[in-house]
């Protein structure tokens, strides 16, 4: 299977976009500081658009720049683009070719911003609307569920980062990251258990703050394309506003619960939802928190910063075990095709 | 009920803000102008946080600002806030007290940017944060589930940005949006019967584009929080780059589609959904799109730029016809409160 191929690549890919892509990234990451922008935009769609969540988080905690995720229908549809003369504005796309992502790139170039395409394809339409390209250097992704270009992109948004901060540690700790995502990869187990409690289910919600907000996403996005349940994302804090009100006895959470800096939430959250019957599947380096789920993912440890390039393969695995429970081709989702090109 | 009061109440809440809120709101835009912010920010929880995604598209496409949704854990968790100086930061709640809204707020003056409470309570602790309040003036709201604050704050939203293009068109157009929204108040009966097809759906997806993107969130999440159905919002750009594999025989779906921007998108988009025999409700003020739907819900014209503040009423009807059809008490949603407080 094309998909499980590519999920475990992901660690191999990590690590050669690390080392190929790192001289470039540090030569984008000073270029950008000299730009000085006010803000970062990102434009993408679908998975990339999940990475963009990351990069709103690392950037703005990290390089102190305000971060929007772009508004593409304002630059294609309405044709009011905003302004962007002093905004850094970075398309993400594993084709490089939505010609909306495209578009939005272009007009920034217009006005004098400054562009940048994370892509896996160095000759798209994208790349040579950009300033500058970061190749993701993936290989042919022939699954149609992006699986290794999702974390490449991670990848590339966190060198960029480091390289921008130039923090010795930070690129240390990036630089250890492969070795804790081929640690990921044995989640496999503990996911397909979990996938098995899942498997009558139609819908669910999958809940991560912070970084893993845009885990959060992706693992949903994975359900959708793969299993076809009705998984809708969450931060922690937005859940409580409103749709907490949908957990009823067996209602399925998955939630995403790393590092130290959402401790005392997640425990909070998931002794909520264990109140109210939720079936509880959970993700964490930590036992403590394991132990208040029904189904516990032990993660590696990681540096928080680096946790969703990692937390997200239980939810890769996750998604295909349960494609095979139900029965379903990972490789083949129903009406989907590799490039999607949307206006 | 109150919150089909509150739901009728919203044509005079608007008109008594556009009359008695229009010269702050020509103020507050003044200052902003003055203040020349490089970005808007805005940073809002729940129904609030869907009418910040109108205030993104409103802004951006009329003031020509880039508009980001806050990222709350940036503040209070991680305590590492992007750069605010040169932004022009809103904080929208319909208390005024959640206390991660009013650390974004108070975080943005701290470093010299300019801020502004959009609020039903003036003196709530954000009303207090801010250099500027615009006070909703809506009333005391009883039901927990936000309908007449939440058209307030899209009036709000719309009330700033054609103060601050000062386009006396607009200016025109939006004098007249209270009329309108009483005459959508009659698609209550189209909405009951869009919502009697609904009856036994466990989930399904919202999907609305550009300013109704905004809408598509908000009845995605009224459909939550009172039905207890999984319904997820898409714009349908999104939806095409992976969600589309949920569409099988009977998927419901509710399509908002006023307006002529994306009129040959929306058809497309339509024709596809009933390719896949997917059940389609879908509002419009264009009979001719109505036609491709199981069951039409007809919209009063309005200019597209005030139209998210038509359209979300026949989706606040359906949502409590659809409580009533399910024998659920709309005014006592499970689980909630009125007030929630999120770092």
């Amino acid at each position: 299977m094309w998909v499980e191929e590519e999920i475990r690549q992901q660690p191999e890919v990590a690590d050669r976009l690390l080392r190929e892509g790192w001289p470039e990234a540090e030569r984008i990451a000073a270029e950008a500081r000299r730009f000085q922008p006010a803000l970062v935009m990102l434009a993408a769609r679908g998975s990339s658009d999940n990475a963009a969540r990351y990069g709103q988080y690392l950037l703005g905690a990290f390089a102190g720049l305000p971060a929007a995720l772009a508004t593409p229908s304002l630059f294609t549809f309405y044709r009011r683009p905003p302004r962007l003369d002093h905004a850094w504005v970075i398309g993400i796309s594993q084709s490089g070719r939505s010609p909306d992502i495209v578009e939005v790139i272009r007009e920034a170039r217009r006005q004098g911003g400054l562009t940048l395409a994370i892509t896996n394809d160095p000759g798209s339409p994208l790349a040579a609307e950009a300033h500058a390209v970061l190749p993701l250097r993936a290989g042919a992704e022939r699954a149609v569920a992006a699986t290794k270009t999702y974390t490449a992109q991670l990848v590339a948004l966190a060198m960029l980062t480091a390289a921008w901060t130039g923090d010795r540690t930070m690129q240390e700790e990036l630089r250890r990251l492969p070795e804790a995502m081929a640690r990921a990869l044995e989640s496999k187990g503990p996911a397909r258990e979990a996938a098995a409690s899942w498997w009558r289910a139609s819908h669910g919600v999958v809940i991560g703050r912070g970084f893993n907000y845009a885990t959060a996403f992706e693992i949903a996005l994975k359900l959708k394309e793969l299993t076809y349940i009705v998984a809708e994302p969450y931060s922690s804090a937005d859940f409580l506003h409103g749709p907490i009100a949908l957990v009823e006895p067996g209602f399925p959470v998955f939630l995403i619960a790393p590092g130290p800096t959402f401790h005392a939430e997640m425990q909070d959250l998931a002794r909520l939802l264990r109140e109210r019957a939720a079936h509880l599947t959970l993700c964490s380096e930590d036992p403590e928190r394991l132990r208040h789920a029904d189904v516990g993912i032990p993660l590696p440890p990681v540096p928080e910063w680096l946790s969703p390039a990692v937390a997200v393969i239980p939810g890769q695995w996750f998604a295909v075990s349960l494609a095979r429970w139900k029965g379903l081709d990972p490789d083949r989702p129903r009406g989907l095709q590799k490039v999607t090109e949307t206006r």
